[in-house]
Parts: structure tokens; C-alpha cells; sequence
């Protein structure tokens, strides 16, 4: 009983907490028992007589056409009407037709017909949207022809009644949903769009700072590698960006339905240019989501390079997030982006980062197995400077192996580790590091991730030490490369900001949005400082 | 009339296209069509009497519960149930303690109490799959309330009647769904993953290949842009894995209900791990979507850097496509993975990739603006090594960069191009490159793609020339990394499959998948050749 007890009180607490979330369930809710209320109240009150029997058409248009939002519930309200139109017009032609002995033969062998139709065409995925069309279409079709059986009379008398009271139904339903606290489906889809601008902002924000802690997941969450949702603050932004797609699109087919309202005035609202918008930021998350990718390998650049790259990187992520954070004000209050340019910042932050980039890409590649031949050769009085080249690059990749195999050995062995892993470590990270310490924590990861590996190759019979050591090496020596990869996804999301602004100029124009406030940089800027 | 003939015609030919492409859609409907026949000759042949008025719950059952797939029409079938059952046990109490003159007053406040706490909560997230079942409470406790207001019999005989009616159209439905060709939900949510898993594969080798045959896109269509489907076959294959997570979710929900059938023998089959396997594949397709990224990009690495690592990429992405054939034709067949390595090939491809690039990293980064002092110094002997490379280097860098001028200015005027591009070039592709026209194809296209970006930033009165050419320069510098980005996303793609194959590992422990048949290596490369 205790136990039954504290799941009730913990279901309360549940629906308690949805209803401070979102308060709109608890008014949709409302308006939903407010209806049934209502029609029930019209039934008793208006007495029927006869034909009471249909009162229940009533109901089950309420019940059914009664939808969260506006546009959901006059789309159905819409194919509602239609279906039951065209099938009680179909419905009274055959059965004009088929008086007579043969009446249910003929009535029979056309349902299977129609059955048959409808639910064939309803499977075209250019039907999708009529669905609940079909459905209605096919329920009244065999109601009106199997009720028709005794006469004419009764037969008209169904399909009029049951048209009266659906239409009285969802009359009930449209009033109540129009005029009392409407939820917008469009409305809905703008506050989306604005959500997923700020999620991805911040995702990115949490990405390069992450990358530049060298935050590490101690055990990558199985819920990432398989992509469900986690509450991970750096991945569930740009996950809802990226998942939100099918969202926006039924919120789309819902709010063309409905009236212009609020700040939404035009007749068409170009509601299609703001999926537009979110589109062309799914595609800015992508690369969040890759950079992400970065963190989660198991290659990982050692955090002494990264620190090379420290300030630039953060300042690229920084400004990449407040271009999104100003888009995201911009679109909430419905503004043109105005005279400045948005990117100006972000751009020049790139510019700096690839300046930086080009000045130590050295950091990025490991040179120790660099063939001097092949070596960039200036095409000025070659022999010479590949000479020098020459003699330089053999001393050096001489000395650097030797000197990693003997700093990384001694205190490795010390800890106790197999030869296996230690092999692993001998031929990784091209240049010998200042600091030896903080490669360990690279590492130690690896060390950490492999055995599980290892112990499959062991387990189906193919315990080739040479192959998995070989592939540790190839892991381990890719981490140079990882840095670079990193930065050059940064450049990359970077330059998708463009698509991206330009939907969102596509869409103040079409949208008619208005001009920005004649201060636009001091309060845009307020939020991104947060 | 033509015109409507035409389109009449043009939808025939639609609906016969999709019947020729999956008989199920045919089978389904003639399936839905039988039912209805069914009912209502059922309702026809009895002579119900003075109940006949109810026989429109016997249809609306088939119409409701009617799904698709045996799983969904199980799943809402027992919806159904449940809610009409409760609702009527709740209905039936209230309306024995209401009686008197109150009634009326009581029913209403009822409805409306009912009304408000069903709705509320079938707006909880873990409420979803049963969302169904509150419509039918709601829609059987208003209609039982209501009808009951004449007398006590008439009540109970529309409970009664109401439940065998559905009842009847209930065991139709499941009858005629489950033992007349049945459409499973587990069968298609097995296709379904086995489908993106050759789609993968075949937008893997698309991507490699392309991106070695330098594919461009003369312009990148604003459907990739805003990740709207599209009919790329690089794109649509990771897209289609990419989006069918939220199919996955809803078949895996119906293929819960499903009982065993065919090869899906045990009670609790492990349908779960199928979705683990597919998002397993998601977190794979991720990579593969970045790899496209680079092709979609402005930046891109000039052909002959690319071609420098053609043998090697092409042989990760062929291994890579191998690894997720062979899986999935180990899952089509429900085949354990056996005593092979699946993953030896692609890592050892992989490997020698890697070791490809340890080799030319020097291709991967533009060296001439190295500072020299940080050129990474052997720890032996410093003084006189950092002397050599302070030499070398200085004269290197300096000459690469006149030389880059040089060359690159002559041609280039020739073609008259104003002096904003040029300096754009001037500034690229670190070292110089043995044969010029190639870059060019590069060039080309930046110089096709960036006017239409300088010439927003004329519009919004920021016609900075400094600012483009800076931008320019950081996006065309950027280009040499371009090729070290793919790469590595390659070798995070190939360590992501480790994973993908332990997923796999554990559905087919966990569903009893059998042992690989004798000669598995020989047909399971076949369709890996074509």
C-alpha cells in the first residue's frame, strides 16, 4: 500500500511539475473537458427526442477533431467535413441505385470496393496529410448504407442528423479552441526554431571549451554512440536541433491552417521559410555534431597542442555562439538583422584562427616519418637548400623517435603497464612533447578503451598481437591530425553561418519583419555575455 | 478535360507504381476492404433487431483498429479494450450513485472533471503510447453517461451492446490482419536496418570516391543546404539512416505487441537491440555526413594532394563498405558474425592510410608561414640543429612565398581577374604545388561562389573591401587541411564501426542468432565486388 501510495503521489508530482512547465497542457486540458461539458449540456437541454440516438455523432466529433493546437484541429475539422460529405453523397447515390432483391449484395460487394479504394490511396505518401480524411470518408460511407437499409426515410434521416450533429460538434470544438487561450501551432514552430538557435549555440560554446579542458567522458555514454537522447548539456543541444526536423514539419502542416494572428498578420504566412531557416541551422549542428565527434574519439590531441590554439579557438566558438544567440533574439522579436554585418566578428575570428593555424601547423603533424625527399622543395636553387633539408631532417627524425621510446618507457614501466600498450605508446605522437605528463591522460584513456577491444580479437580465435598493436598505432599516431580536424570543422561551421543568415534574410523579407530597434548592439549583446 | 484526364491518368499510374513496388499496400487494403465486407455482412445476416442502431460500433472498431502492421492493430486494439472497459466501469458507477434531481448537474460536472483529467494527462510523455486508449475512455464514459439518462435498463444495454459490438469488429479485425497475410512490424523494422546499412555503405563509397574524383557541385542545392530530402545518392543514403530513427522508434513500439512469427521465435524477441544496432549505424553515418560536408564545402584541398592519398582512402572506403555489407547481409540472414575479423581488413587499410599521412603530413599543411623559431626541435643536440632549420627555413619560406606570386599572378591576369581574387590567391595553398592549372579548378569555383556573399555585404552598406579579401583568405588558406579533415573523419568513421560491430554482437547473442553457414568469406564478398 505505502508503495502504491508513493507512486500516485510521485504521478501527481509528474503531471504537478508538466503543468508549471508548460501551463498551455493545463489549459488545453480545460478547454478539452470544457467542450465535452458543453455539448453534453447541449444534448440534455435541447430534447432530441428521436433522434437522441445520434447525439453520440456529437461527441465523437468533439473527441476527435479537439486537437492540441489551432491548425491540427481545423485540418481535421476540414477533413472531418470532407470525408463525410463525399461519402454521404456516394453513400445516398448507391444506394438509389441498388433498391431492389439485390440491395445488400450490391451493398455489401461496395464496401469492399470503397474499403478497398480508400485504403489504397490513403497509402500514397502524398495523401498522408487527408489520413484521418480517408478514415472518415470510408466510417461514414458504411454507417450511411448500412443503416439504410429499412427505407428511405430513415436513410435520409440518418445522414442528416448525423451531419447536424457534427456540425454541431465541431462548432462546439472550433469556438472553444479559436476563442478561448488559443495555442498556435505556428507560434509553436517560431518558439522552436528560437529554442534549437540557442541549443546549438550553446552546444557549440560547450564543444570548443570542452575541447580546450580536454573534458573527456570516462566511458563514452552508450546513449550517444547510439544516438538516443541523453541529458548531456553539449549534446542535447544540437541533438534537438537535429531531431526536431519531424517536429517542424507537422507543426508546418498545422499552422498553414490557421488564420493570421498575433504577430503573424499575412494571409500565407511564409511558415515553409521558417523550417527553411531551421533547416540551414540543422545543417551549422551537423558540424557541432562532428566537432563534438572530436571529443568523443578516442584519438585525442594531446592538450598542450590545443592550448597552442587556445585563444583563437575559443574566440571562434565564442562568437560563433553569439552570432546564434543574435539571430535567436533577432528571430524571437521578428527583426530584420539591420545595418550591421553579423558576421563581421565571427569572420574575423576564423581569419585569425586560420592565421594562427597557418603559422604553427607544424603542431598539427607528426614530422618524425616525414621522407625527406618529398620534403616542399623551393624552387629556387633546390640543391642547395635540399642539402641542408636533408642532413636536418635525418638527424631529427633519428633523435626524436629515440628520444620518445626513452622518455615514455621508464616512467610507463614504473606503472606496470604490458608491453603491448607500451609498444602502442612508443610509436604514437610524432614530435617528442614538453611535457610528458599531460600526453598521459590521452593515454591512460587509451589504455583504458583498448583492452575491451583486444579481448574480442582474443575471444573469435585471432589473437595476433602484431594486427591490434598495429592498429593502436594507427589510433594513437592520428591524434595530431585530430587538432587540426577539430579547427578545420570549427572553419567549416564557420562558413555555413552564411547559408544560414541568408534563409534568415530570405525570411524577413518575405515575412515582412520589421526593423530593428534603433540600439540594436547594446541589448543583443546582453544575453550573449551570459 | 484533357488536363483532368491526364491527371486522373498520371494518378493511376502513381497508385500502380507504389502497389508494383510493395504488394503489402495492395494486400493491406484488399485486407481492410474484406473486413468492412465482413462486418457488415455480419450485421446484415443476423438480424439484430431492436440493436441494429448500435452496429455502427462494430464499424468504427474495424475502421479504428484496423492498422497496418499486426503490431499496431494489436497495440490499439488493446487500447480499445482497456479504455472502454474502464470508462464504462467508471461511467456505470457514477451513473448508479447520481441518481435523483441532481443528475443532470452531476453528469455534466463529471464530463467535465473526466474531460480535463484524461486530457491532461495523456499529454505526459510516457502517457504517449497509450494516447488512443484515453480518447476511447473519454469518448465511452461521455457516451454511457449520456445515453444512460432515460432509464437503468436502456444503460445497461448500451454498455452491453457497445462492448459485444466491438468486440465482434475487434476479433474481425485481428482475425482477417493476423492470419490473412500478415504485415509484421518486426519484419519491416529488420528490413528497415538492414536498408540503411547498404545505404551507408553505398554513401561511404560515393563520398570516398567523389571526393577523389574531386566531384564539385557547380551549386550546392539549397535542399542539402536546409537538409530536405533529396535525390543525391550520396546524401539520400546517410540521410535515409540518419532519419528513419523516428520509424525505428514507432515499429519497435508495434513490434513489442507482435507475437513470435517466422524467424523471430522467442516471446520477448529482443527488438530493442535492433534499434541499439541501427543507432549504432547512426553514430557511423554521422561521420559519413561529415565526409560529405567536405565536398559540400567552399574549402577544398587542390586534386593533386588528393590523388597523393587516392590508393589509400579509396581502400578504407571500399573496406569500410565491405564491413557494413557483410553486416548487412549477416543480419538479413540472422547470421552470428563467426570466427573471422570482420574489421581486420578496414583496419588495416586504415592503418596504412594512417601511416600515408604520417609520411606526407607535409602536404596537409602550408608551411610558408611557419615561425621558424617553433619548428619542433630534436631535444639532442638543439643549438646546432635549430641553427640548420633556422637557415633552411628562413630561406625557404621566403622563397616559396615570391615564388607563389610569381607564378600565380601571371596566368591569372592574363584571365583578367581583378586584383581583389588575386590577392585572395596570392595568399593560398601554402606550398607551392608542382603543376598549377590543377589548383585552378579550386580556384575557380571560390571565385564563382564568393561574389555572390561580397555582394551582400555591398548591400548592407559594408563594402569593405579589406574585410572580403580577409575572409577569402582565411577560407582559401583553410584548403590544405581540407584533405587531413577528411582523412581523419575517415579513421574516426572506421573507429566507430568497432562499436557498431559489438552492437551487432550483442543482438545476435541476445536473439539466438545461428552460426554462420560454412563458406561465408565467398558469397558474403560477393556483393561487396559489384
Amino acid at each position: 500500500i505505502v508503495n502504491s501510495w508513493k507512486l500516485v503521489h510521485s504521478g501527481v508530482v509528474a503531471l504537478y511539475e508538466m503543468g508549471r512547465a508548460d501551463p498551455r497542457k493545463f489549459v488545453f486540458a480545460v478547454k478539452m473537458g470544457f467542450s465535452l461539458a458543453l455539448i453534453s449540456l447541449v444534448i440534455f437541454l435541447k430534447e432530441f427526442g428521436s433522434f437522441s440516438q445520434y447525439s453520440i455523432w456529437a461527441i465523437l466529433t468533439v473527441i476527435v477533431v479537439f486537437e492540441y493546437n489551432v491548425g491540427a484541429t481545423l485540418s481535421k475539422g476540414f477533413n472531418r467535413a470532407l470525408g463525410t460529405l463525399s461519402a454521404g453523397g456516394l453513400a445516398l447515390g448507391i444506394a438509389e441505385l441498388s433498391g431492389g432483391q439485390l440491395h445488400e449484395i450490391v451493398t455489401v460487394t461496395s464496401i469492399f470496393v470503397i474499403g478497398f479504394a480508400a485504403s489504397y490511396i490513403k497509402l500514397h505518401p502524398k495523401m498522408k496529410p487527408y489520413e484521418y480524411g480517408f478514415r472518415v470518408f470510408l466510417l461514414t460511407y458504411s454507417i450511411v448504407l448500412i443503416s439504410g437499409k429499412k427505407s428511405s426515410t430513415t436513410f435520409f434521416n440518418t445522414a442528416f442528423y448525423r451531419l447536424m450533429l457534427i456540425a454541431v460538434g465541431a462548432f462546439v470544438c472550433l469556438v472553444v479552441n479559436i476563442c478561448i487561450f488559443p495555442i498556435w501551432a505556428g507560434e509553436d514552430l517560431h518558439k522552436l526554431v528560437v529554442k534549437n538557435f540557442r541549443g546549438v549555440a550553446k552546444s557549440l560554446e560547450g564543444c570548443v571549451n570542452g575541447y580546450l579542458q580536454c573534458v573527456e567522458y570516462e566511458r563514452i555514454p552508450s546513449m550517444i554512440l547510439t544516438y538516443q537522447p541523453m541529458d548531456d548539456p553539449l549534446y542535447s543541444g544540437y541533438r534537438a536541433a537535429v531531431q526536431s526536423s519531424s517536429q517542424e514539419d507537422s507543426l508546418v502542416d498545422f499552422a498553414i491552417w490557421e488564420p493570421p494572428h498575433g504577430p503573424y498578420r499575412t494571409l500565407h504566412y511564409p511558415w515553409k521559410n521558417y523550417v527553411k531557416v531551421a533547416g540551414a541551422l540543422r545543417h551549422c549542428a551537423f558540424m557541432v555534431m562532428a566537432m563534438h565527434g572530436c571529443i568523443l574519439s578516442e584519438i585525442q590531441a594531446p592538450e598542450e597542442k590545443r592550448q597552442v590554439f587556445s585563444n583563437e579557438l575559443r574566440k571562434v566558438g565564442a562568437e560563433g555562439g553569439n552570432v546564434l544567440r543574435k539571430l535567436a533574439d533577432k528571430l524571437e522579436k521578428m527583426e530584420k538583422l539591420g545595418a550591421v554585418d553579423l558576421l563581421l566578428e565571427v569572420h574575423e575570428a576564423a581569419e585569425a584562427l586560420q592565421m594562427k593555424i597557418d603559422e604553427k601547423s607544424y603542431i598539427l603533424v607528426s614530422t618524425d616519418r616525414w621522407d625527406p625527399s618529398k620534403k616542399p622543395k623551393p624552387a629556387e636553387d633546390p640543391d642547395h637548400v635540399q642539402q641542408l633539408k636533408d642532413t636536418d631532417n635525418k638527424d631529427f627524425v633519428f633523435t626524436s623517435l629515440s628520444e620518445a621510446v626513452d622518455f615514455g618507457e621508464a616512467p610507463l614501466l614504473q606503472r606496470g603497464m604490458d608491453s603491448r600498450t607500451q609498444s602502442m605508446f612508443r610509436s604514437g605522437f610524432g614530435p617528442p612533447l614538453p611535457h610528458w605528463t599531460s600526453t598521459e591522460s590521452v593515454f591512460r584513456k587509451s589504455a583504458m578503451q583498448w583492452p575491451s577491444h583486444m579481448s574480442i580479437h582474443a575471444d573469435l580465435g585471432v589473437p595476433d598481437a602484431a594486427v591490434t598493436e598495429n592498429e593502436c598505432r594507427t589510433y594513437v599516431s592520428a591524434s595530431s591530425l585530430s587538432l587540426a580536424t577539430f579547427s578545420s570543422l570549427l572553419i567549416e561551421f564557420v562558413a555555413r553561418l552564411q547559408y544560414l543568415v541568408d534563409s534568415y534574410q530570405e525570411l524577413c523579407t518575405v515575412a515582412g519583419f520589421k526593423e530593428p530597434a534603433a540600439e540594436p548592439a547594446a541589448d543583443s549583446k546582453g544575453p550573449a555575455a551570459v
